[in-house]
């Protein structure tokens, strides 16, 4: 069964968009910890990252690192932290969260954005990550 | 003013150490979410992972998926957690997390080791490490 990312990639499931590459994606988190907390997952539907193949992986932490250089030209933070836990969903993703307190990284506390402000912050992050 | 880290590496702070290269350390986290977890960090001294030379990254994010293999092999878990926060030290350092529920990657509950137990994790590590 496809996982809810591979939904998302194929477009089955519709989601704000912030950069794609014919091997990656990075969208909004729909539940975000932070304005801006950003997935990105590879195309390939692999449940843990120590199991993705090595060169994928490195490829795609490169592909996070230029949206996370986005994120921070975008939302005002401390840092962005990058982080892959893998609990909920068997598909590899990437947490992309800008952060200010140890608070924004311990997935408790959450930010509710309504459609708009969801396809403003997408479109900002991706204007950054195509200038980059 | 060297971090604690840098201090760490030259051997002025004792650390029980699980791989090194001549690029990168990886040594127990003193203050651990959980049994295993582990901290990898590059040699030269950068706050912020998307200041580091992309390439240096890269090799940064090989070695601590090699170390997150060898905690997998030896530290019974759901999964390993790979994040990199540092709001504390100004050093660019890999979480390796071994997870089986989400409280073990907020960074709340601790875990408390002896030395006996660190040194016997970190050797245990070390050793599935140079059996990879």
């Amino acid at each position: 069964m496809s996982s809810i990312f591979s939904k998302i990639i194929s477009g089955n499931i519709p989601s704000f968009k912030v950069a794609e590459t014919d091997k990656f994606l990075a969208f909004l988190d729909i539940n975000p910890n932070t304005k801006g907390h950003t997935l990105c997952i590879p195309k390939v539907e692999v449940d843990n990252f120590i199991d993705l193949d090595p060169e994928l992986f490195k490829e795609l932490i490169d592909f996070s690192r230029n949206v996370a250089l986005a994120i921070k030209k975008t939302i005002p933070c401390k840092k962005v932290a990058l982080s892959i836990i893998g609990l909920e969903v068997p598909h590899t993703h990437v947490h992309l969260i800008p952060i200010s307190h140890i608070n924004d990284v311990t997935f408790i506390n959450k930010v509710k954005l309504d459609k708009t402000e969801f396809v403003d912050i997408a479109n900002k992050i991706s204007l950054a990550y195509n200038s980059l």
